[in-house]
């Protein structure tokens, strides 16, 4: 397995980014190997300055980097030898099975749009999420801001993407699927959410349990799968965050709360392209980028382009 | 001043609402009359049951009641001896300055509808709530389930009645607005909301300040009045509830996360309609019945109907 990082994406790359990258290490099997993609003087220099032997990493050497700030699309086209570049030209010809960056986010679905494609069939990719549950579980929620308008038949499928997500990332066999709503009732919600309902209430490819308000986020109640808007989704994942910030605001500690730290969740896969990708978030350090990593491996040793080729 | 409540309403009715009205007084002026509506015996069993003088109240006797399961416009138009008819009825004829219940939602929305109406040129009511933020300032975020859809003129209104629902009822001279959002650029969003966020940024009545994202809510960056769908509201408002009761399931303490209890929220106020009316949560017990009851008499005393009307 060849996991490519991104090592100039990012508010703290490339030190935090390369940090990340070793401490990965001790959570991959020894024969994955982890690729840099970046400055190769800067990564052998704090690889040297870390007293880290530069054996452990492949690294390929990219000339360019798109900035945070730079506009995705140009950026992307121009700066063919930048680090998002070069990793989705690696994917494209098979050299890597899964990429991660915590860099400019338009460019990576620029990337994933222009270069790696969507697979055949899939509507619209999502970003999905991976939250962990008051009761220990993981739970994965799409969309979480890639299509914020979605009509019912992309949120139905949704509901498919999320179930082979969970079936093969998350490795739950028979994953639940809820679908966000205002009220349990059918009759509940957006037109397009009271649509979407009618399309998986009979779907046989879903184990679904029907609507789930916002009080279930998170708890015990919570399906494996949560099918929402972009909208909705972006809404729930940075409230989780607002809240885990003024817990530590607050001086608190608790195990579970600790856990919903953008940091230990790994990032967001896009799912339904033709490649295993994850997106970090641009204020990632250390701990954020190992996360990073070891999620995309997870994305890409079950696979999930593949499956979801497969099955759509 | 003047304050109906419903007494047969909610699914510890009628004894946590007569416990929550005694409660009450204690935080209302010794002129206002607080109204207790429903059936009389079971009034004054239960206030003698209490050791509390009867003449405390005002009783209006029913002799019908909504149940919880009813369906809201069949209920409404036949049990018209019903304490949420007989409640509107005296709004209508202005024998009440505001009315409150923690009964049949559904039916609290009929009567809005259809006996007081929506004044007129408010394009759609609104269900408000007051959430507490972690810096102790109040913001009002609205709508928070009543309309699901919102298109870009709704969205903008919303913007306007919320800066009236700050300026009188939470005393702020110049609210600040938000519109929540994906992503701060103006570009960001569903299709109605980029309108909205355009109809808003040169709007003369609107202190706004621009799209705000989840991870702003409950927070210091929160503005005081916060516009989203009442599909989004209403997930944020259930989120918060989700967070509450874990924070209480882990043990943890803390007065910041312990405001956030439903119980002290005080119920949503109806926006928009021709009469000030709050509708409580259908589990109230005596602490949230009270909080109700203080909202409700903080809306009428702004009298946020008549100064809706004045503006629109």
């Amino acid at each position: 397995m060849r996991i490519g990082l991104d090592v100039m994406g990012g508010d703290f790359a490339p030190d935090a980014i390369i940090e990340g990258a070793y401490d990965s290490l001790q959570h991959l099997p020894a024969d994955d190997n982890l690729v840099l993609i970046g400055d190769k003087d800067a990564i052998y220099r704090k690889l040297e300055a870390m007293k880290v032997d530069p054996s452990l990493f492949e690294v390929v050497h990219t000339s360019e980097v798109i900035e945070m700030g730079d506009h995705p699309a140009k950026a992307f086209s121009q700066k063919k030898d930048s680090s998002i570049a070069v990793g989705y030209g690696m994917l494209k010809n098979n050299t890597l099975d899964g990429f991660c960056s915590a860099g400019n986010t338009g460019a990576m679905l620029v990337g994933a749009s222009y270069t790696v494609n969507v697979i055949p069939g899939v509507l619209r990719p999502a970003l999905a999420v991976v939250l962990p549950c008051i009761d220990n579980r993981q739970s994965v929620i799409l969309d979480v801001g890639l299509n914020p308008d979605c009509k019912p038949d992309v949120l139905l499928q949704y509901g498919i993407l999320g179930t082979i997500f969970a079936k093969y990332v998350l490795e739950d066999e028979n994953p639940t699927v809820g679908l966000l709503n205002i009220g349990e009732e059918e009759t509940k919600g957006t037109s397009a959410v009271k649509m979407a309902y009618e399309f998986m209430k009979g779907h046989p490819g879903l184990n679904f349990v029907g609507n789930i308000e916002g009080n279930s986020l998170f708890r015990e109640s919570m399906p494996d799968v949560v099918v929402c808007d972009g909208f909705a989704g972006n809404v729930i994942l940075k409230l989780g965050e607002s809240f885990h910030h003024m817990f530590k605001q607050r001086g608190l500690k608790d195990s579970y709360f600790d856990s919903l730290d953008f940091e230990n969740i790994g990032g967001t896969p896009i799912v339904g392209i033709n490649a295993n990708v994850v997106i970090g978030h641009g204020i990632s350090k250390r701990k954020a980028v190992m996360n990073m990593i070891i999620r995309t491996r997870e994305v890409a040793h079950a696979n999930l382009a593949q499956k979801i080729k497969e099955a759509i």
